[in-house]
């Protein structure tokens, strides 16, 4: 199994300027809005976090874990901090929300990439893009996987209270396709992964979001499937699975009109349970007349954070 | 204590044809919205229910009681169906949520109703209107504590399933004002009644938000404090309030910019403490750090939830 480098990196040599947009009090915690510059998108970005009062004093660190979790198509940091019903169940359990942004934005425009909703801007598809066009801009991969947490230690209100030894990461659509991927690509880093009906196969041709996507944004088709989280499973040996994350979590609604079009997740599931991975260790669950909005995810964020928390404290 | 019956009555002689916008499956029950025509605002209006899985077979009738929620300046049904947080309170305590807008929309357009955010659309203060200008269409409090039923009733996706005879209300700022002055006005129709924030004693001449509603929805200034909570409460009786409704509950935010300047809530607390309510009747809380908005709504909205269920189940 192979983990490249990619060959960009952001220079993480500084601190990083921000600006606090707001810190909104919710469940006994803070919702932070920050905005930054980002040098591997060479643009400024803004993510959201919610950091919990931390009520386990008996603990030692009063430093919490982290889940960060990536939208899907359309969507910025305000549609799951708004519409997932996820704080609640993260200030009952002390766990951190960290919720980036789904592209670079505010950039020089680049030609086309405001054209369609399932591209370009709000669909950065969660990569570091090769094409000549989106090369500078779109470098998400790197944003989430690297600069992101570089950016949360230079803000005090988060530093003091994110433990980034501890994380997990969660999607859904194609913030889902990210969270398998990211977790896939960078062993041990996330201790379990969980997505809400990802786009598990975006390299197949019945997948039109990921062909289009994967089009635009590597110049090399080679290069698919390292972002194709079916596909890296497919590569991986039997055995190997439990030293990249200790548990998989997804849920898929049968009332979803993207189920059978795009999306695909059993075919992951389906390789996953191929390597010989231990009983119990993906956990699938197709939940009846749900579709793919924000009604389905907030009604099962609970039992995500759940999954998570129980993987971030063992 | 002086109840007046509105001069202007809907013509509920008929079922109310609806158009169901869309029916989406959450936390086990559906939330429908719907769309009608309101004869007493002579125009379509749009509302939506939350209709849980009624899980309690044990209770021989299969229907639940309902919660009126109403919105604030501003807003819509959406608002607090997407921030509010209450649709999983609702589903573990099987009670239904029913959320109206806040004006009449989409009639022929009244001259200055679209020029501020705090007067005319989105912002008719519950009040059945007297000025020439408003009276034909702002009829806000004939349609919730009339029309609006009667609506639900000819839907049989809502009607097979909500106990009219079972009724809380409850509201945010505008809708507070709402949920207090139609409770307090319909004695023994509402189990209980809360509020997040409410504009408590809108007549006065430090409240610029009743101040400019009631000039241009009223003809009539000494209407004023029939639509006034604080007002209401000082022209009773002591010991009627119990024969009213059983319990009333207000959070408020201590960071909440219009605290002082809009809402005043404890003019209202005052104002019932001083007939002889018995104790703990009303409960009054300040949330240290809490804004106005919908962080600070979510957060408590189990509260209001538990609260109304006790009341509706006793």
């Amino acid at each position: 199994f192979y983990y490249p480098r990619h060959p960009k990196r952001a220079n993480m040599s500084s601190g990083f300027e921000h600006e606090m947009l707001s810190s909104s009090k919710v469940h006994g915690g803070y919702l932070h809005r920050v905005r930054h510059y980002s040098p591997c998108n060479d643009c400024h970005m803004t993510f959201a976090i919610f950091v919990p009062e931390n009520t386990l004093m008996k603990t030692s660190s009063k430093k919490m874990p982290v889940i960060t979790y990536l939208s899907g198509l359309t969507c910025d940091d305000t549609n799951v901090s708004q519409k997932g019903n996820a704080f609640k169940s993260c200030a009952e359990s002390n766990v951190c929300f960290l919720m980036p942004d789904t592209s670079p934005r505010g950039h020089e425009k680049i030609e086309g990439e405001d054209a369609s909703w399932d591209f370009g801007l709000a669909a950065g598809f969660y990569l570091d893009a090769t094409t000549d066009e989106y090369a500078k801009h779109y470098n998400m991969y790197t944003y989430v996987t690297k600069e992101l947490e570089s950016v949360c230690k230079s803000v005090p209100e988060i530093n003091e209270r994110v433990d980034f030894e501890r994380q997990s990461i969660m999607g859904h659509s194609m913030g889902g396709h990210g969270a398998l991927t990211i977790a896939l690509r960078n062993p041990a880093k996330y201790a379990s992964v969980s997505a809400f009906a990802p786009i598990a196969n975006p390299s197949a041709e019945d997948c039109p979001w990921g062909q289009k996507a994967f089009k635009g944004y590597l110049k090399d088709e080679r290069d698919w499937k390292m972002h194709d989280a079916t596909e890296l499973v497919r590569m991986m040996e039997p055995g190997t699975m439990e030293k990249v994350t200790s548990a998989i979590l997804i849920d898929q609604g049968d009332g979803d009109t993207f189920y059978a079009t795009q999306l695909y997740p059993e075919r992951f599931v389906e390789a996953v349970e191929k390597i010989n991975v231990k009983p119990g260790f993906v956990k699938y669950n197709v939940r009846e007349g749900y579709d793919h909005s924000y009604w389905f995810i907030s009604t099962f964020m609970r039992d995500h954070v759940d999954f998570h928390e129980t993987n971030l404290t063992q």
